[in-house]
Protein backbone atom coordinates (compact mmCIF):
# COMPACT_ATOMS: atom_id res chain seq x y z
CA UNK A 1 0.00 0.00 0.00
CA UNK A 2 1.86 3.14 -0.95
CA UNK A 3 1.80 5.70 1.83
CA UNK A 4 1.91 9.61 0.91
CA UNK A 5 3.87 11.22 4.27
CA UNK A 6 2.55 14.78 5.52
CA UNK A 7 5.19 16.97 7.67
CA UNK A 8 4.05 19.73 9.51
CA UNK A 9 6.94 22.65 9.95
CA UNK A 10 7.00 24.84 12.91
CA UNK A 11 7.57 22.63 16.05
CA UNK A 12 7.45 19.31 14.12
CA UNK A 13 10.40 19.53 11.00
CA UNK A 14 12.41 23.02 13.20
CA UNK A 15 11.92 24.93 16.45
CA UNK A 16 9.84 27.52 16.41
CA UNK A 17 7.86 27.68 19.48
CA UNK A 18 11.42 28.06 21.25
CA UNK A 19 11.93 31.43 19.26
CA UNK A 20 8.18 33.03 19.87
CA UNK A 21 9.64 32.17 23.72
CA UNK A 22 12.72 34.15 23.40
CA UNK A 23 10.61 37.11 21.95
CA UNK A 24 8.18 37.03 24.65
CA UNK A 25 10.70 36.90 26.76
CA UNK A 26 12.10 40.16 25.12
CA UNK A 27 8.47 41.59 25.11
CA UNK A 28 8.58 41.12 29.19
CA UNK A 29 11.75 43.04 29.49
CA UNK A 30 11.35 45.42 27.43
CA UNK A 31 7.46 46.46 28.63
CA UNK A 32 7.64 45.68 32.27
CA UNK A 33 9.18 48.55 33.77
CA UNK A 34 6.29 50.42 32.25
CA UNK A 35 3.51 48.77 33.82
CA UNK A 36 2.17 47.69 37.69
CA UNK A 37 1.34 44.08 38.33
CA UNK A 38 -0.33 43.20 35.08
CA UNK A 39 -0.18 39.89 33.34
CA UNK A 40 1.23 40.66 29.81
CA UNK A 41 1.25 37.19 28.50
CA UNK A 42 -2.05 37.02 28.88
CA UNK A 43 -2.75 40.56 27.37
CA UNK A 44 -0.24 39.66 24.35
CA UNK A 45 -2.23 36.54 23.66
CA UNK A 46 -5.55 38.04 23.86
CA UNK A 47 -4.32 40.71 21.34
CA UNK A 48 -2.76 37.74 18.81
CA UNK A 49 -6.56 35.70 19.30
CA UNK A 50 -8.42 39.22 18.66
CA UNK A 51 -6.44 40.16 15.64
CA UNK A 52 -6.21 36.33 14.16
CA UNK A 53 -9.24 36.54 11.90
CA UNK A 54 -8.01 40.06 10.50
CA UNK A 55 -4.05 39.63 10.57
CA UNK A 56 -3.68 35.59 10.01
CA UNK A 57 -0.61 33.54 11.61
CA UNK A 58 3.16 34.35 11.74
CA UNK A 59 5.64 36.51 12.90
CA UNK A 60 4.60 39.44 10.75
CA UNK A 61 1.07 39.26 12.52
CA UNK A 62 2.99 38.74 16.07
CA UNK A 63 4.81 41.26 15.55
CA UNK A 64 2.09 43.83 15.08
CA UNK A 65 -0.19 42.31 17.94
CA UNK A 66 3.22 42.69 20.54
CA UNK A 67 3.35 47.09 19.28
CA UNK A 68 -0.32 46.84 20.32
CA UNK A 69 -0.34 45.25 23.29
CA UNK A 70 2.89 47.61 24.33
CA UNK A 71 0.98 50.63 23.52
CA UNK A 72 -2.44 49.41 25.01
CA UNK A 73 -0.92 48.15 28.07
CA UNK A 74 0.58 51.05 29.06
CA UNK A 75 -1.92 53.34 28.18
CA UNK A 76 0.36 54.85 25.33
CA UNK A 77 2.99 55.53 27.87
CA UNK A 78 5.56 52.99 26.27
CA UNK A 79 8.65 54.98 24.75
CA UNK A 80 8.88 54.88 20.95
CA UNK A 81 12.50 53.58 21.22
CA UNK A 82 11.03 50.67 22.59
CA UNK A 83 8.54 50.02 20.06
CA UNK A 84 11.70 50.46 17.58
CA UNK A 85 13.13 47.24 19.72
CA UNK A 86 9.85 45.38 19.28
CA UNK A 87 9.83 45.71 15.87
CA UNK A 88 13.48 44.69 15.82
CA UNK A 89 12.56 41.19 17.19
CA UNK A 90 10.12 40.80 14.78
CA UNK A 91 12.35 41.06 12.32
CA UNK A 92 15.35 38.81 14.47
CA UNK A 93 12.34 36.53 14.39
CA UNK A 94 12.39 36.34 10.40
CA UNK A 95 16.01 36.22 10.45
CA UNK A 96 16.41 33.92 12.77
CA UNK A 97 18.60 30.72 12.11
CA UNK A 98 16.16 27.53 11.08
CA UNK A 99 17.23 24.87 13.98
CA UNK A 100 16.16 21.40 12.71
CA UNK A 101 14.96 18.86 15.78
CA UNK A 102 17.54 16.09 16.65
CA UNK A 103 17.29 13.23 13.94
CA UNK A 104 15.23 15.33 11.55
CA UNK A 105 17.57 15.62 8.89
CA UNK A 106 18.71 11.95 8.30
CA UNK A 107 15.12 10.63 9.01
CA UNK A 108 13.43 12.64 6.63
CA UNK A 109 16.15 12.09 4.14
CA UNK A 110 15.62 8.06 4.66
CA UNK A 111 11.46 8.42 4.74
CA UNK A 112 11.98 10.53 1.13
CA UNK A 113 13.75 7.29 0.04
CA UNK A 114 10.78 5.26 0.51
CA UNK A 115 7.57 7.30 1.26
CA UNK A 116 6.25 10.23 -1.02
CA UNK A 117 6.68 13.58 1.49
CA UNK A 118 4.23 16.81 1.40
CA UNK A 119 5.46 19.37 3.93
CA UNK A 120 1.63 20.97 5.08
CA UNK A 121 2.65 23.84 6.76
CA UNK A 122 0.42 26.95 8.53
CA UNK A 123 1.36 30.59 8.32
CA UNK A 124 3.26 33.25 6.79
CA UNK A 125 3.74 32.44 3.04
CA UNK A 126 7.21 34.25 2.87
CA UNK A 127 8.45 32.99 6.07
CA UNK A 128 7.67 29.42 5.47
CA UNK A 129 9.31 29.53 2.33
CA UNK A 130 12.55 31.17 3.18
CA UNK A 131 12.54 28.52 6.39
CA UNK A 132 11.95 25.49 4.34
CA UNK A 133 14.57 27.05 1.29
CA UNK A 134 17.00 27.41 4.23
CA UNK A 135 16.06 23.98 5.66
CA UNK A 136 18.13 22.08 3.49
CA UNK A 137 15.24 19.63 3.39
CA UNK A 138 13.81 20.52 0.10
CA UNK A 139 15.39 17.80 -2.21
CA UNK A 140 13.71 15.37 0.04
CA UNK A 141 10.08 16.76 -0.86
CA UNK A 142 7.28 16.02 -3.51
CA UNK A 143 5.29 19.12 -2.55
CA UNK A 144 5.12 21.64 -0.23
CA UNK A 145 1.26 23.35 1.08
CA UNK A 146 1.92 26.62 2.76
CA UNK A 147 -1.95 27.20 3.79
CA UNK A 148 -3.32 30.01 6.21
CA UNK A 149 -5.66 27.18 8.43
CA UNK A 150 -5.06 23.58 8.71
CA UNK A 151 -8.78 22.13 8.87
CA UNK A 152 -10.50 19.73 7.49
CA UNK A 153 -11.24 21.49 4.35
CA UNK A 154 -7.74 22.48 3.72
CA UNK A 155 -6.68 18.91 3.85
CA UNK A 156 -9.46 17.64 1.32
CA UNK A 157 -8.20 20.27 -1.19
CA UNK A 158 -4.21 19.75 -0.31
CA UNK A 159 -5.34 15.54 -0.87
CA UNK A 160 -7.18 16.11 -3.76
CA UNK A 161 -4.68 18.28 -5.90
CA UNK A 162 -2.24 16.14 -5.07
CA UNK A 163 -4.49 13.02 -6.24
CA UNK A 164 -4.02 11.44 -3.03
CA UNK A 165 -6.29 9.07 -1.06
CA UNK A 166 -6.83 9.72 2.66
CA UNK A 167 -6.57 6.17 3.34
CA UNK A 168 -2.82 6.57 1.84
CA UNK A 169 -1.76 9.87 4.28
CA UNK A 170 -0.35 9.89 7.15
CA UNK A 171 0.26 13.45 8.28
CA UNK A 172 3.30 13.71 11.04
CA UNK A 173 3.04 16.59 13.39
CA UNK A 174 3.05 18.43 16.84
CA UNK A 175 -0.80 20.11 17.28
CA UNK A 176 -3.86 18.18 17.93
CA UNK A 177 -5.94 20.48 16.45
CA UNK A 178 -3.89 21.21 13.36
CA UNK A 179 -2.07 18.26 12.47
CA UNK A 180 -3.89 15.41 14.20
CA UNK A 181 -7.84 16.27 14.45
CA UNK A 182 -8.59 17.81 10.97
CA UNK A 183 -6.55 14.32 8.98
CA UNK A 184 -8.48 12.03 10.56
CA UNK A 185 -12.00 13.77 9.77
CA UNK A 186 -11.17 13.50 6.11
CA UNK A 187 -10.73 9.68 6.89
CA UNK A 188 -6.53 10.14 7.18
CA UNK A 189 -3.96 8.87 9.32
CA UNK A 190 -1.77 10.93 11.95
CA UNK A 191 0.98 10.66 14.30
CA UNK A 192 1.61 12.93 16.97
CA UNK A 193 4.97 13.85 18.40
CA UNK A 194 4.24 15.96 21.04
CA UNK A 195 6.18 19.12 21.29
CA UNK A 196 7.94 20.96 24.64
CA UNK A 197 4.55 22.56 25.07
CA UNK A 198 1.70 23.43 23.51
CA UNK A 199 0.69 26.70 21.77
CA UNK A 200 -2.64 28.06 24.16
CA UNK A 201 -4.40 28.17 20.15
CA UNK A 202 -3.59 25.05 19.21
CA UNK A 203 -5.53 22.46 21.83
CA UNK A 204 -7.91 20.00 21.10
CA UNK A 205 -9.38 16.78 22.22
CA UNK A 206 -9.33 13.47 19.36
CA UNK A 207 -12.58 11.83 19.48
CA UNK A 208 -13.20 8.40 19.66
CA UNK A 209 -13.97 8.58 16.42
CA UNK A 210 -10.12 8.34 15.31
CA UNK A 211 -8.93 5.35 17.59
CA UNK A 212 -6.78 3.36 15.64
CA UNK A 213 -5.82 5.66 13.21
CA UNK A 214 -3.48 7.69 15.14
CA UNK A 215 -0.36 7.52 17.19
CA UNK A 216 2.05 9.20 19.66
CA UNK A 217 5.67 8.86 19.12
CA UNK A 218 8.74 9.99 21.34
CA UNK A 219 10.75 11.42 18.56
CA UNK A 220 10.69 11.64 14.83
CA UNK A 221 13.29 8.76 14.76
CA UNK A 222 10.56 6.65 15.63
CA UNK A 223 8.56 7.54 12.26
CA UNK A 224 10.16 5.09 9.96
CA UNK A 225 9.78 1.86 12.44
CA UNK A 226 6.28 2.98 12.74
CA UNK A 227 5.15 3.46 8.99
CA UNK A 228 6.76 0.03 7.90
CA UNK A 229 4.39 -1.57 10.14
CA UNK A 230 1.46 0.36 8.65
CA UNK A 231 2.28 -0.99 5.05
CA UNK A 232 2.95 -4.42 6.38
CA UNK A 233 6.55 -4.06 5.55
CA UNK B 1 -5.69 25.17 -29.01
CA UNK B 2 -6.56 24.67 -25.57
CA UNK B 3 -5.83 28.04 -23.26
CA UNK B 4 -5.63 28.14 -19.79
CA UNK B 5 -6.08 31.88 -18.74
CA UNK B 6 -4.12 33.45 -15.47
CA UNK B 7 -4.95 36.26 -13.65
CA UNK B 8 -3.17 38.61 -11.66
CA UNK B 9 -5.65 39.65 -8.52
CA UNK B 10 -4.24 42.99 -7.45
CA UNK B 11 -4.59 45.94 -9.75
CA UNK B 12 -6.06 43.61 -12.40
CA UNK B 13 -9.36 41.93 -10.76
CA UNK B 14 -9.62 44.36 -7.70
CA UNK B 15 -8.32 47.76 -7.03
CA UNK B 16 -5.14 47.90 -4.57
CA UNK B 17 -3.20 50.81 -5.39
CA UNK B 18 -5.88 52.66 -4.49
CA UNK B 19 -6.40 51.26 -0.79
CA UNK B 20 -2.79 51.75 -0.55
CA UNK B 21 -2.75 54.85 -2.10
CA UNK B 22 -5.25 56.62 0.55
CA UNK B 23 -3.59 55.03 3.28
CA UNK B 24 -0.28 56.82 2.17
CA UNK B 25 -2.28 60.09 2.64
CA UNK B 26 -3.43 58.73 6.43
CA UNK B 27 0.28 58.62 6.51
CA UNK B 28 1.13 61.65 5.79
CA UNK B 29 -1.17 63.37 7.56
CA UNK B 30 -0.34 61.82 10.64
CA UNK B 31 3.27 62.35 10.44
CA UNK B 32 3.66 65.75 8.76
CA UNK B 33 2.81 67.38 11.54
CA UNK B 34 6.37 66.00 13.63
CA UNK B 35 8.59 66.04 10.72
CA UNK B 36 10.00 69.25 8.50
CA UNK B 37 9.73 69.44 4.74
CA UNK B 38 10.86 65.42 4.58
CA UNK B 39 10.10 63.83 1.59
CA UNK B 40 7.68 61.02 3.96
CA UNK B 41 6.59 58.71 0.69
CA UNK B 42 10.31 58.51 -0.28
CA UNK B 43 11.29 57.41 3.44
CA UNK B 44 8.31 55.42 3.31
CA UNK B 45 9.28 53.43 -0.28
CA UNK B 46 13.36 52.99 1.25
CA UNK B 47 12.16 51.68 4.22
CA UNK B 48 9.51 49.33 2.47
CA UNK B 49 12.52 48.19 -0.61
CA UNK B 50 15.01 47.81 2.55
CA UNK B 51 11.88 45.62 4.45
CA UNK B 52 11.43 43.29 1.30
CA UNK B 53 13.36 40.86 1.85
CA UNK B 54 12.95 39.86 5.27
CA UNK B 55 9.17 40.71 5.62
CA UNK B 56 7.93 39.84 1.84
CA UNK B 57 4.81 41.84 0.29
CA UNK B 58 1.75 42.93 1.69
CA UNK B 59 -0.73 44.78 4.14
CA UNK B 60 1.48 43.65 7.44
CA UNK B 61 4.82 44.65 5.80
CA UNK B 62 3.45 47.47 5.07
CA UNK B 63 2.36 48.25 8.30
CA UNK B 64 5.25 47.54 10.02
CA UNK B 65 7.26 49.69 7.61
CA UNK B 66 4.79 52.20 8.50
CA UNK B 67 5.90 52.38 11.97
CA UNK B 68 9.34 52.02 11.50
CA UNK B 69 10.03 54.82 9.25
CA UNK B 70 7.54 57.28 11.73
CA UNK B 71 9.68 56.74 14.91
CA UNK B 72 12.48 57.32 12.33
CA UNK B 73 12.37 60.03 10.42
CA UNK B 74 11.09 61.43 13.84
CA UNK B 75 13.78 60.93 15.70
CA UNK B 76 11.53 58.89 18.17
CA UNK B 77 9.41 61.69 18.78
CA UNK B 78 6.22 60.63 17.01
CA UNK B 79 3.37 59.87 19.73
CA UNK B 80 2.81 56.32 20.25
CA UNK B 81 -1.12 57.54 19.82
CA UNK B 82 -0.01 58.38 16.10
CA UNK B 83 1.62 54.96 15.70
CA UNK B 84 -1.48 53.35 17.41
CA UNK B 85 -3.79 54.64 14.41
CA UNK B 86 -1.13 53.10 12.14
CA UNK B 87 -1.57 49.90 13.14
CA UNK B 88 -5.27 50.84 12.91
CA UNK B 89 -4.74 52.02 9.01
CA UNK B 90 -3.11 48.73 8.33
CA UNK B 91 -5.66 47.12 10.20
CA UNK B 92 -8.48 48.93 7.92
CA UNK B 93 -6.55 47.98 4.83
CA UNK B 94 -7.00 44.45 5.65
CA UNK B 95 -10.94 44.76 6.19
CA UNK B 96 -11.33 47.08 3.30
CA UNK B 97 -13.86 45.58 1.19
CA UNK B 98 -12.93 44.18 -2.32
CA UNK B 99 -14.11 46.44 -4.93
CA UNK B 100 -13.57 44.73 -8.76
CA UNK B 101 -12.95 46.37 -11.12
CA UNK B 102 -15.49 47.62 -13.82
CA UNK B 103 -16.47 44.59 -16.31
CA UNK B 104 -14.24 41.87 -14.30
CA UNK B 105 -17.62 39.74 -12.58
CA UNK B 106 -19.34 39.51 -16.28
CA UNK B 107 -15.96 39.27 -18.23
CA UNK B 108 -14.59 36.57 -15.54
CA UNK B 109 -17.33 34.59 -15.94
CA UNK B 110 -17.62 34.12 -19.44
CA UNK B 111 -14.35 33.69 -19.71
CA UNK B 112 -14.84 31.05 -17.27
CA UNK B 113 -17.38 29.37 -19.54
CA UNK B 114 -14.70 28.85 -22.23
CA UNK B 115 -10.98 28.53 -20.49
CA UNK B 116 -9.75 27.24 -17.68
CA UNK B 117 -9.06 30.00 -15.14
CA UNK B 118 -6.14 30.50 -12.81
CA UNK B 119 -5.49 33.44 -10.67
CA UNK B 120 -1.84 34.01 -9.88
CA UNK B 121 -1.16 36.44 -7.34
CA UNK B 122 1.38 37.35 -5.41
CA UNK B 123 1.64 38.76 -2.04
CA UNK B 124 0.22 37.70 2.34
CA UNK B 125 -1.67 34.66 1.85
CA UNK B 126 -4.17 35.45 4.70
CA UNK B 127 -4.81 38.40 3.20
CA UNK B 128 -5.27 37.17 -0.68
CA UNK B 129 -7.51 34.17 0.38
CA UNK B 130 -9.70 36.35 2.12
CA UNK B 131 -9.80 39.19 -0.63
CA UNK B 132 -10.61 35.96 -3.26
CA UNK B 133 -13.39 34.59 -1.28
CA UNK B 134 -15.14 37.93 -0.92
CA UNK B 135 -14.62 38.80 -4.70
CA UNK B 136 -17.22 36.39 -5.41
CA UNK B 137 -14.79 35.26 -8.32
CA UNK B 138 -14.16 31.40 -6.69
CA UNK B 139 -16.68 29.75 -8.38
CA UNK B 140 -15.21 30.81 -11.84
CA UNK B 141 -11.41 29.81 -10.54
CA UNK B 142 -10.15 26.61 -11.56
CA UNK B 143 -7.12 26.74 -9.47
CA UNK B 144 -5.49 29.73 -7.16
CA UNK B 145 -1.83 30.16 -6.44
CA UNK B 146 -1.23 32.66 -3.89
CA UNK B 147 2.76 32.79 -4.49
CA UNK B 148 5.40 35.18 -3.14
CA UNK B 149 7.16 36.40 -5.72
CA UNK B 150 6.14 36.03 -9.71
CA UNK B 151 9.37 35.25 -11.28
CA UNK B 152 10.22 32.86 -14.08
CA UNK B 153 10.78 29.87 -11.41
CA UNK B 154 7.43 30.81 -10.37
CA UNK B 155 5.21 30.34 -13.60
CA UNK B 156 7.52 27.37 -14.69
CA UNK B 157 6.23 25.61 -11.39
CA UNK B 158 2.75 26.95 -11.11
CA UNK B 159 2.39 25.42 -14.56
CA UNK B 160 4.13 22.20 -13.83
CA UNK B 161 1.91 21.73 -11.16
CA UNK B 162 -0.67 22.32 -13.18
CA UNK B 163 0.26 20.30 -16.24
CA UNK B 164 -0.51 23.41 -18.82
CA UNK B 165 2.03 23.91 -20.95
CA UNK B 166 3.63 27.07 -21.58
CA UNK B 167 2.87 27.96 -25.27
CA UNK B 168 -1.14 27.26 -24.03
CA UNK B 169 -0.79 29.81 -21.24
CA UNK B 170 -1.48 33.36 -21.51
CA UNK B 171 -1.21 35.67 -18.33
CA UNK B 172 -3.32 38.94 -17.88
CA UNK B 173 -1.73 41.90 -15.28
CA UNK B 174 -1.36 45.28 -14.70
CA UNK B 175 2.86 44.56 -13.53
CA UNK B 176 5.16 44.46 -16.54
CA UNK B 177 7.93 43.08 -14.09
CA UNK B 178 5.19 40.54 -12.39
CA UNK B 179 2.88 39.54 -14.97
CA UNK B 180 4.39 39.92 -18.58
CA UNK B 181 8.40 39.77 -18.28
CA UNK B 182 8.58 36.62 -16.28
CA UNK B 183 5.55 34.50 -18.27
CA UNK B 184 7.44 35.65 -22.01
CA UNK B 185 10.62 35.03 -20.20
CA UNK B 186 8.79 30.50 -19.82
CA UNK B 187 7.61 31.20 -23.38
CA UNK B 188 4.05 31.83 -22.13
CA UNK B 189 1.93 34.58 -23.63
CA UNK B 190 0.63 37.53 -21.99
CA UNK B 191 -1.98 40.39 -21.74
CA UNK B 192 -0.86 43.79 -19.96
CA UNK B 193 -3.97 46.11 -18.56
CA UNK B 194 -1.91 49.09 -17.36
CA UNK B 195 -3.17 50.42 -14.16
CA UNK B 196 -4.36 53.25 -13.32
CA UNK B 197 -0.04 54.21 -11.16
CA UNK B 198 2.41 51.24 -11.36
CA UNK B 199 3.86 51.12 -8.08
CA UNK B 200 7.21 52.07 -8.29
CA UNK B 201 9.26 48.49 -7.43
CA UNK B 202 6.70 46.75 -10.28
CA UNK B 203 8.62 48.77 -12.85
CA UNK B 204 10.12 46.54 -16.01
CA UNK B 205 11.32 46.74 -19.65
CA UNK B 206 9.72 43.81 -22.19
CA UNK B 207 12.81 43.13 -24.45
CA UNK B 208 12.19 42.50 -28.19
CA UNK B 209 11.95 38.21 -27.38
CA UNK B 210 8.37 38.79 -26.33
CA UNK B 211 7.49 40.17 -29.59
CA UNK B 212 4.31 38.82 -30.85
CA UNK B 213 3.76 37.30 -27.72
CA UNK B 214 2.13 40.14 -25.44
CA UNK B 215 -0.50 42.64 -25.81
CA UNK B 216 -1.96 45.78 -24.41
CA UNK B 217 -5.54 46.17 -23.73
CA UNK B 218 -7.33 49.23 -22.36
CA UNK B 219 -9.96 47.38 -20.30
CA UNK B 220 -10.71 43.44 -19.25
CA UNK B 221 -13.57 43.48 -21.21
CA UNK B 222 -11.42 43.54 -24.17
CA UNK B 223 -10.22 39.74 -23.33
CA UNK B 224 -12.45 37.21 -24.49
CA UNK B 225 -11.82 39.07 -28.12
CA UNK B 226 -8.41 39.08 -27.91
CA UNK B 227 -8.64 35.27 -26.83
CA UNK B 228 -10.86 34.36 -29.49
CA UNK B 229 -8.35 35.05 -32.12
CA UNK B 230 -5.57 33.63 -30.40
CA UNK B 231 -6.99 30.99 -30.24
CA UNK B 232 -8.60 30.73 -34.15
CA UNK B 233 -11.65 31.36 -33.28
Amino acid sequence: MPIVVGLDGDDTLWHNERVFSMTHERFRALVDPFVDDIDLDRHLLDTERRNLATFGYGVKSFTLSMVETAIEVTAGQIPTSVIAELLDAGRQMLAHPVELFEGVAETVASLAARWRLVVVTKGDLFHQESKLARSGLLPHLWRVEIVSEKDADTYRRVLDGAGVAAEDFVMVGDSLRSDIAPVLAVGGRAIHIPGFREWELERAEIGPDGEGRWWSLGSFREIPALLDSLAGA
